[in-house]
């Protein structure tokens, strides 16, 4: 059976991006630091395209989680932070040519756009029917592999209050962030038990991973 | 020197506790699930002055917390949850005749009253000029032990912000809660850097302990 996780980088104090994202910071001010931990590692640069690397634990669970991913699911905010149609020279996301997904991408969107077809193996397809259907398109599409939540927070969250996610992988940074867009803002419904399966301790962040209890 | 330390329990997505908190439900709606880890453990019942409990990890560690406290500094809000003048009959905490601290207490207030002696060795003061003072107050108090701010949220938001907080340690809790008090909310000024001291799992929380890179 296909699982469907979410596995994000966060501050202490919940943050995934800092402020004013927008199609040129879309990681928000100061967004990087909550990331850095990754850019240096061989899994994360092989994904860019890149060689070398460091090959330390870090590394182990980000090739862990790349290989487990069937499909991505994504928001049409997390593919070009836009909200408004397509227009007459659409963006093609902020990957470039060759983007480090390497399979299907599924992006929720109110516009419908054809396929979007890049190198080294991504497809976007954009689904304007809702996050269920999103859902059930990227779990054919994975075979024997998991659907990620790929993001942003709005649609994590969406999936989690909707009780489609089974597992969340947080790379807890250790900084107090203070501003910017949290991966949980509040959550509609009932709270939701979680149940620690993993905690990693590597130099530069704590991997928590937790089962979702439904 | 005297440790300046904050020890809270926070959910996964970072509360503290449940929405609508009043002085007849201190915790908020629902808040009791963030601390039932704790109500069992012999360490916390022997503060309330009961018999029996659990031995177990947790325990340890509550217990270490509790020895280290020299004295606790929180605001009006986590003695009464009130923000008017103290009145005719002012309101002596949530914890009865002998609260659970054995040692002084600091309490920011705009209102001035007369330190209010309790059983059991907790005596409660009441400081009206502002966050440095009740921290130097408490300071003294502490002897060669650490002082604990104790909450609530806006009043450890006050100490980290300040730059007066030197050890955060949380009970992270395996529960989406969706809604309530965080114990971070935004925070003013440049991002604050952690170092990850320690992380110890047991079986119904993580308890993450950083330092404040100062």
């Amino acid at each position: 059976m296909v699982a469907v996780f979410v596995e994000m980088s966060m501050s202490l104090d919940g943050y995934i991006a800092g402020p004013d994202d927008s199609q040129e910071s879309p990681l928000g001010d100061g967004g990087e630091r909550l990331h850095e931990w990754v850019f240096d590692l061989a899994a994360w640069r092989e994904m860019q395209g890149l060689d070398g690397g460091k090959t330390n634990r870090d590394n182990e669970i980000v090739s862990e989680s790349i290989e487990r991913i069937g499909a991505h699911v994504m928001g049409r905010r997390m593919f070009d932070n836009g909200d408004g149609p397509w227009g007459d020279d659409p963006f093609e996301g902020y990957w470039g040519e060759n983007p480090p997904f390497h399979g299907p991408v599924f992006v929720l969107t109110h516009h419908p756009r054809e396929p979007l077809e890049m190198d080294g193996g991504t497809t976007f397809h954009f689904v304007t029917d809702g996050i269920e259907t999103a859902l059930e398109r990227a779990e054919a599409a994975a075979g024997d592999r998991d659907v990620r939540i790929s993001g942003g927070a709005d649609v994590v969250r969406q999936y989690v209050e909707a009780g489609l996610v089974d597992e969340i992988q947080l790379q807890l940074v250790p900084v107090l962030f203070g501003d910017g867009i949290r991966l949980f803002e509040h959550l509609i419904g009932e709270p939701i038990e979680l149940e620690r399966t993993r905690v990693v301790e590597s130099s530069d962040v704590t991997h928590l991973r937790f089962r979702v209890i439904h």
